[in-house]
């Protein structure tokens, strides 16, 4: 059994014992060196990651040969490439670990009969989806509305756990910034 | 019956005849005049609208005074502020009909019984958000990556029919660009 896992979708949805142990009959543990690959470009993602320990990155290289960071995951978030997932078709991304992780895969070709044994699992889903998507309109709010200072102070307040956690050059690449920009703007407000 | 959004869900899931009966009970129909306002910021959005017929947008003023539009819906779409609506709080958005529209309103008082009821109902709901967010995910990569003209030219090319509905200046907001700036990129292409 993960606890781990259970107690996260406990938190939105009721589970019985027995959609608890159809669930982790199909879940995957896996461990995960840091910078250990899942995905690459060209490959197709075929489940999703629930980041158990560690902390996981997906990215793709920009056509100025930059990385850029689409989404992180840290403890109790799922991370994939929903696109390739959603639409089978091969990914441009990676997906990457950026400390030593712990992740449980739940592959995409069990969810369907999983879904209709145990329907709770598709609501948990279909909400997670919901938060990460408000999530990612939010983002696309603040990219247009805010200064890049206030972007980068909103992030930190937001997520300051990741400051310490992440590469500095990493969280730039996330907000759009300069890796240069970030280190003025933090000697600006030590 | 309301049959668009029946051959809208059967797209994606099936449906006996007793999950479109059950869905269609719960459904209200609504029409709405040009600039027509659903939601605006203070309310809670409080359930999800289908397009028929038109054109609507969903935006907000942003804090130098500017709409910033974050999403339209046309024909066969689903739109909402599904921030208000997910976590029960006050919108800060204005829900408008850009064209004379006729919808469908599902509430989401309606969902938990109708997804017990019709877990078809609850996958449809499930994939139509991970389509909005995988689309949102790609917004966001346009907007880091492409240049101004690059991010005009793509979504021209991905909604061409888009152009000729909905005025300049709204293009304009939701693509984070100045109207000026359009007018003198379609200049120089014509």
């Amino acid at each position: 059994m993960y606890p781990e896992l259970l107690n996260h979708i406990k938190r939105y949805v009721s589970l019985a014992a027995r959609d608890e142990e159809l669930l982790c009959d199909h879940v995957q543990p896996l461990g995960l060196k840091k910078k250990g690959i899942l995905l690459e470009p060209g490959k197709i993602c075929t489940g999703n990651y629930f980041v158990v320990k560690g902390c996981m990155r997906l990215y793709f290289i920009n056509n100025k040969l930059n990385e850029h960071i689409i989404q992180f995951g840290l403890e109790n978030w799922w991370i994939n490439d929903q696109d390739s997932s959603l639409h089978k078709k091969p990914s441009n991304c990676y997906l990457q670990a950026i400390e030593p992780s712990e992740l449980l895969l739940l592959p995409d070709k069990a969810l369907p009969a999983l879904f209709q044994q145990a329907p709770q699992l598709e609501s948990y889903f279909r909400i997670m989806t919901q938060i990460v998507y408000v999530a990612a309109q939010r983002r696309i709010g603040f990219v247009f509305n805010q200064t890049e200072e206030e972007r980068y102070r909103s992030f930190v307040s937001q997520f300051p756990g990741f400051v310490q956690r992440v590469p500095q050059y990493m969280i730039a690449s996330y907000l759009g910034l300069t890796p240069q920009y970030i280190s003025r703007l933090r000697a600006k407000i030590s």
